[in-house]
């Protein structure tokens, strides 16, 4: 029999059904190369005419390592209001807002995990900073900062590359994490996420790896295979409050669970969010900005959307002793 | 400029973005041929041994055209309880609860929208009658009817079936979706579905078929290409309600809607899901059953994952228009 869990993060329960991973599934297909350079790609070096001009870029001068661009084909952009339209029934709005790409890397096939450490700090200042930018900007009530590595992860573009939306209202998942959170510092005086992160340092069996200020774990109510979460271990409650002294031991810690998890899990495709609190809200103490890496390994059938509960078939604990001795021999750069 | 539109039966934003539809994405592979007869299937005809025994079937006696079996990996499955353990940031409880498969046909390449309508009607019938069995089972909170059709929707196994899974907790969405519409019904003594339906069919543009019960809507705020929602168009809040007089109509209209998605839609993946009023409050008058259909034409990335907000490259408009066209030209049974 498999056990449900919930996660104290949302009140939500999750189903965990190891036994189920007997079930005969289609095979993940082999990663198809990838070249260096692909002449028609928008995001590799000599393309720099086929995206809408630079937002930012690294360094300032000389050949570009990293890029910012707008994206070529906006789910929200700039311009318009956020006054409400239409009868109560069926309300609209403008699609306003903002939607960046960053283009990690000159090199079509370069992997986060493949960079040197500098590089992935690199990559996650330029975040940082588009999220201060963006979460300043009038209207914003929320920045998404996601990345979407392979098909299965819904990547239409190989390229490396990451997205950040801010969007003009705050979205359904963060208006409930905020809720329960708020409601669990008024119960406690207390952030329930760091609650959570001191509870699985002391259990120990669900921490992937430590840092001085940063812990990463497989959450107790992971959804999916190889979830895996990497957190300030301080109150920290904005991803805009990451400094530039935390990002060498962020991006070290980044690249290697994403190398572990290429090593433990069959490499396979993976999203990447970053969960910070609401904008105009960074200084209070409810929340904890995290990173979440999410394989897709499966895919969500009727079930999941039916009913937003997880059915995951690979137990936390499994999964982070797999990563830990997977990260044991990821190679330091 | 994109559109957000408020999902009136959850409160929910959907980015509305079909300019987005023109970037590149990976083509849908043509679906392959398929036997009707698969030697190794658990679900075909001679193999009646592979699955575990039998809870129902249909005809009662001479060869099976549908039977119900215990789903042989579950997800949940029967013994233990409900009680809570743990910490109050790590519960657990018993993986209990049910997991069945309908088989709805012999043969293993039929498709719903190929079966005559009275076969059709076979096969809701038994969703209604294993429906009604499982809400009544003590412990059980919740009754998640769902169908997932090709390897895009999640489905392990090619041969036509549904799948229904008795919760022991109510789901998260279904949570969501009640407070909702008690809120509703508490400010304005209505059923938030009803009024909704009502709407659609006086602004017409997004109905894809009616019948004198039932009808057929792309949904003003649709989160995916072609999503339809079957519902009554009078009170019934529960599926159990579904009488025996409703399947001749029910089971022509899902039909009618699945031929005209293949039709309309380039034949894609879907699910189909059965949302109805939580096990023991099938007579409060707030909700609404009602069956989804979501096809699976693009994958949700990590800014749906991560936010719960949609990104819609299609009208519903658009989409109920290119149903109706198809619907014209899907051969009557």
């Amino acid at each position: 029999m498999g056990t449900l869990r919930q996660d104290a993060t949302t009140n939500e329960w999750v189903i965990l059904a190891p036994e189920r991973a007997g079930r005969p599934v289609p095979a993940t297909p082999a990663r198809a190369p990838v070249p260096s350079h692909e002449p028609a790609c928008p995001f590799c070096q000599g393309n720099e005419h086929l995206t809408p001009p630079e937002i930012a870029r690294s360094p300032a001068s000389g050949p570009w390592e990293l890029r910012v661009v707008p994206n070529r084909y906006p789910a929200l952009a700039p311009g318009g209001t956020t006054d409400r339209h239409g009868e109560p029934l069926a309300r609209e709005m403008d699609g306003v807002g903002f939607h960046e790409v960053v283009i990690e890397s000159p090199l079509h096939d370069e992997r986060t995990d493949d960079m040197t450490t500098d590089r992935v700090a690199a990559v996650l200042a330029t975040w940082r900073d588009r999220y201060r930018a963006l979460a300043a900007e009038p209207g914003v009530k929320a920045v998404v900062l996601f990345k979407n590595f392979g098909e299965r992860a819904g990547t239409s573009l190989v390229h490396p590359h990451s997205q950040i939306l801010a969007t003009p209202v705050i979205p359904p998942d963060a208006l409930h994490r905020y809720a329960v959170a708020t409601r669990y510092f008024d119960d406690t005086g207390r952030c329930v996420y760091l609650d959570v992160i001191e509870r699985e340092l002391r259990a120990g069996e669900r921490v992937v790896a430590e840092r001085a200020g940063l812990v990463a774990v497989a959450p107790f109510a992971s959804g999916v295979p190889f979830e895996t979460w990497i957190a300030p271990r301080s109150k920290r409650p904005s991803f805009a409050s990451v400094g530039d002294d935390d990002l060498p031991e962020l991006a070290d810690l980044l690249r290697d669970v994403l190398g572990g998890l290429r090593r433990a899990a069959g490499d396979p495709d993976y999203n990447l969010v970053i969960h910070s609190a609401p904008a105009g809200e960074e200084s209070k103490p409810f929340f904890l900005w995290h990173l979440r890496v999410l394989p897709r390994m499966v895919t969500p059938a009727g079930f999941e959307l039916g009913s937003g509960m997880s059915i995951n078939t690979v137990a936390p604990e499994s999964a982070a002793r797999l990563l830990r001795e997977a990260l044991a021999r990821v190679p330091v750069r």
